[in-house]
């Protein structure tokens, strides 16, 4: 694709990316990365996104990755620009994103200078990513960049910092070298013991994350589950979840540790694919911080580098060759669609009516981003019979993840409509991301849960026996003086609004919205 | 001030702070600061000021200790929370704001579990920070907070990292002892050395920073300017400057740098105090980093930890009884405030005619927040002999400063008007600051350069010879589809507005805006 005969090592970048399939770079680009836009402009076929903030191209980089399972790229600028994109990347880590970020240097022969703009970006990329690399010839662009896309293709975050004097060097373009990947074979005998040890427990949970909670993974894992009854959990923030009639019911593990653990101890044990051991987000004093108990039997099913399908299959293959009987009730919520979609809720609006009119309305195939936090807890087994849909959350809990992770959804699957059901204090995180979503014309409609507060830490306070705090306390909690006019700053950024305050007017609302493609912002005013 | 017999860990950070005379807090905070906000409530005297992102409060904290000159304080949550205050961090350190950040963390014995809010914050507090310190143990919280406030003090940024459990641990309070500042003496001989080398050169230029630039410094500076006829040079992005009539005038060195180094190549000597030797912003290809050529002579006046004001005082007293007659011109713009205000400009708005009219009708004593770049260069020359003010300009270069920054400024000078001229791309990057600007009812101006693009880069690319980018590279430059409505996204954060297009609305527009206390937003369409 490049027309120039002599090619520069900007060039080498967006060829490399185009060669890997890269076809779209989420990004906000300043004087150290012209070369590479420049260079962007001779690929037509690799569309840039602009985001208003770093955080925004990071966390709609997120949504891309989540939802294609292959590297999302953003373009940042130096230092600063970074910085202000590590909040959706460590959300993009914990979720296991596979990210590559490209990131723009002073000159070699500049840097020692300290201007103004120079910082560290070794270290603050060390902190979110799991490859991080200064490009230290232009020769050496191509492979610096396929390395970091191959990092990246196993669910990693890759960065790659380029100074400007080695994008604009004029260089011959080499095709990079692919590395081996390694991947470690599964050990059949452990895995015949896995089931064993199943058939000899009372009770047996798995424990689920990554890849074992898409439909490939579920499918297999359903066939587990019908010869043993097993439970299947998740963690509280699961990074996406396929979800509806047809796929097994996951349960979330409850967000505060005594309910956890309560659910978690009732199992002998509990085999973990895909996920890390499960622990509390926060420390609560005399809690431990693991969720499963010393005295609690648990498995993990693979490591990270070992195929999971395949041992999951292996699993299957076992444990039918067993005939065990089921032992346990598989529990699944009750509720089937028509009996939500036939209840309606009326008066005015509350997080659980919300939650409800939400389940009820929502179309097949939609992608739910869920940032509606403490709003939006009852919506998960409401939501469990519906046509299938898939669920993204906010895996490392750094708010203001999900209008960015919508617009990264929304350009992964244009054909899918997008509902993202938005914390009104985590949305003002970077609520630039509205602009995005008018400028691609996306299809996302946010619900902002706007109950003018950061609602989890009055919780967090009454946990602690403080219901009226004081002054000092309340000034960082209310977001109610004044509040914020939520239709006027969706239309400001060129997003059309309404508020709603009762749940008949949210149920018109939200349909009428998901009958029009593109986006559209429905402020919810609970009570 | 503590009312409970038993005083725990928050306790102890927050009777230090308020013993060392910090009386105002701007903080984000989340469940693992609850106990330091807890503690706050116990001393009502200490003001919380809300951020609706982190990047507000860091800002806020700029614009606050810049002010001052005393420590100004952030409280934020976690590493994430952190991280979404580095841009504005940057640009404190890179002005010498006296800055101390309050940083919660996990409980130390919940941390190994690595929970999915953790992440390495001394290492993203490093790449900001001159100290950064984990505290070990609940007993040493006052010394720790003690010695954060003494090390920002001098300019510098200090953080400090609380984990949650050091904080609830009852303790006995015991007052910090301070430790010993390093102080070097003076070295008369230097100075007079000093002295004598400007007599003997053709022609000298002082290039100024940090308390330089303060009515102090410019008063002395004034007396060895009056002994000699040198010239007065500051950087680009000064990080504080008290300017008008009766203040000598600093040439702010241009920001291409053909122009800088022609105006520094005129002088044979130069005398560096209170900054940095000057380098170009980025590095252009076949331009030196270093704007002093190593022909010219290159003298600092003292060191970072000596008296500069006393070293200033020396070198006056010494070229006073030197009598040396004048060599050289002062240069100092020619304008008069009545010459300016008598010939406003009228038709559409442009960069220069703005600049026109807010150095016209600026009111004295006013705070000067200047993140106008492309669209502000004209301002600076055209106020020099105006009434007293102040500017602020965005030292290290990281945007989203300005919005925030006059947060802090009107906060610490209440009494004083703040006008933030304000580039449209760049105010996108905080614009959250405008609701704290409406909750604390400050009296802030801001002017949106609405030029509805990145313009630096249009420039820079212009500079590369590339004056009709392709699609890819326009789409990340242009900011205008759709144009951002200023005045709803203001107004749905809380603060009025107005949007002018001509000259002579600006003029009214301005004028009626400071006519009333309270924040205000006026889009100027730039054409």
């Amino acid at each position: 694709m490049v027309e120039k005969n002599n090619t520069n090592g900007a060039d080498a970048v967006i060829e490399t990316l185009y060669r890997a399939g890269v076809r779209i770079c989420f990004a906000n680009a300043g004087t150290t990365e012209i070369p590479l836009l420049l260079a962007m402009d001779r690929y037509p076929d690799i569309k840039t996104v602009l985001g208003l903030f770093e955080g925004v191209c990071t966390g709609a980089a997120d949504g891309y990755g989540r939802m294609l399972e292959k590297p999302a790229v953003s373009l940042l600028h130096l230092g600063p620009g970074f910085a202000n994109g590590i909040a959706n990347l460590h959300n993009a880590r914990r979720a296991g994103t596979p990210l590559f970020n490209i990131i723009g240097e002073h000159a070699t022969w500049h840097i020692h200078a300290d201007p103004p703009l120079a910082m560290d970006i070794e270290a603050l990329a060390k902190t979110v990513s799991d490859w991080v690399h200064t490009n230290k010839s232009p020769d050496l662009l191509a492979q610096d960049t396929f390395d970091a896309i191959q990092t990246a293709s196993s669910g990693k975050t890759a960065s790659l910092i380029i100074p400007h004097n080695n994008q604009t060097a004029d260089i011959k373009y080499i095709p990079p070298s692919p590395s081996a990947i390694y991947c470690e074979a599964i050990d059949t005998k452990a895995i015949e013991k896995i089931a064993k040890t199943m058939k000899s427990a009372s009770k047996t949970a798995f424990f689920l994350g990554g890849k074992a909670l898409r439909k490939r993974g579920l499918s297999i894992i359903s066939r587990i589950q019908e010869a043993t009854g097993c439970h299947l959990l998740t963690g509280t923030f699961p990074g996406y979840i396929d979800r509806g009639a047809g796929l097994p019911y996951i349960e979330k593990i409850p967000y505060f540790p005594e309910e956890s653990k309560r659910l978690i101890s009732q199992y002998e044990l509990i085999i973990i694919a895909g996920a890390r051991e499960p622990v509390t987000f926060f420390g609560y004093e005399g809690i431990d911080s693991y969720l499963i108990s010393p005295g609690q039997k648990k498995v993990y099913l693979c490591h990270e580098n070992q195929d999971m399908f395949y041992a999951l299959e292996c699993l299957a293959d076992n444990l039918g060759s067993l005939k065990k009987s089921k032992t346990q009730d598989t529990p699944r919520p009750m509720l089937r669609p028509d009996d939500i979609r036939s209840n309606l809720p009326s008066g005015g609006l509350t997080p659980d009516k919300a939650s409800h009119i939400i389940a009820a309305i929502q179309p097949e195939d939609a992608i739910i981003v869920d940032e509606g936090l403490t709003s939006f807890f009852a919506y998960y087994p409401l939501s469990a019979n519906l046509s299938p849909h898939t669920l993204l959350t906010i895996t490392g809990g750094a708010i203001g993840y999900g209008m960015p992770c919508s617009i990264g959804a929304a350009m992964a699957c244009p054909e899918r409509p997008v509902i993202n059901v938005q914390a009104d204090g985590s949305a003002l995180y970077t609520v630039q991301a509205l602009w995005t979503q008018a400028h691609e014309s996306l299809n996302i409609k946010t619900l902002i849960c706007s109950n003018r507060s950061y609602n989890i830490l009055k919780i967090e306070l009454a946990r602690a026996g403080i219901t009226s705090p004081g002054e000092s306390a309340k000034s960082l909690i209310e977001l109610d003086s004044p509040p914020i006019d939520w239709v006027r700053v969706a239309k400001g950024f060129g997003v059309d609004a309404v508020s709603v305050e009762t749940a008949s007017d949210l149920a018109q609302a939200l349909k009428k919205a998901l009958s029009e493609k593109g986006p559209y912002l429905i402020e919810m005013k609970l009570g």
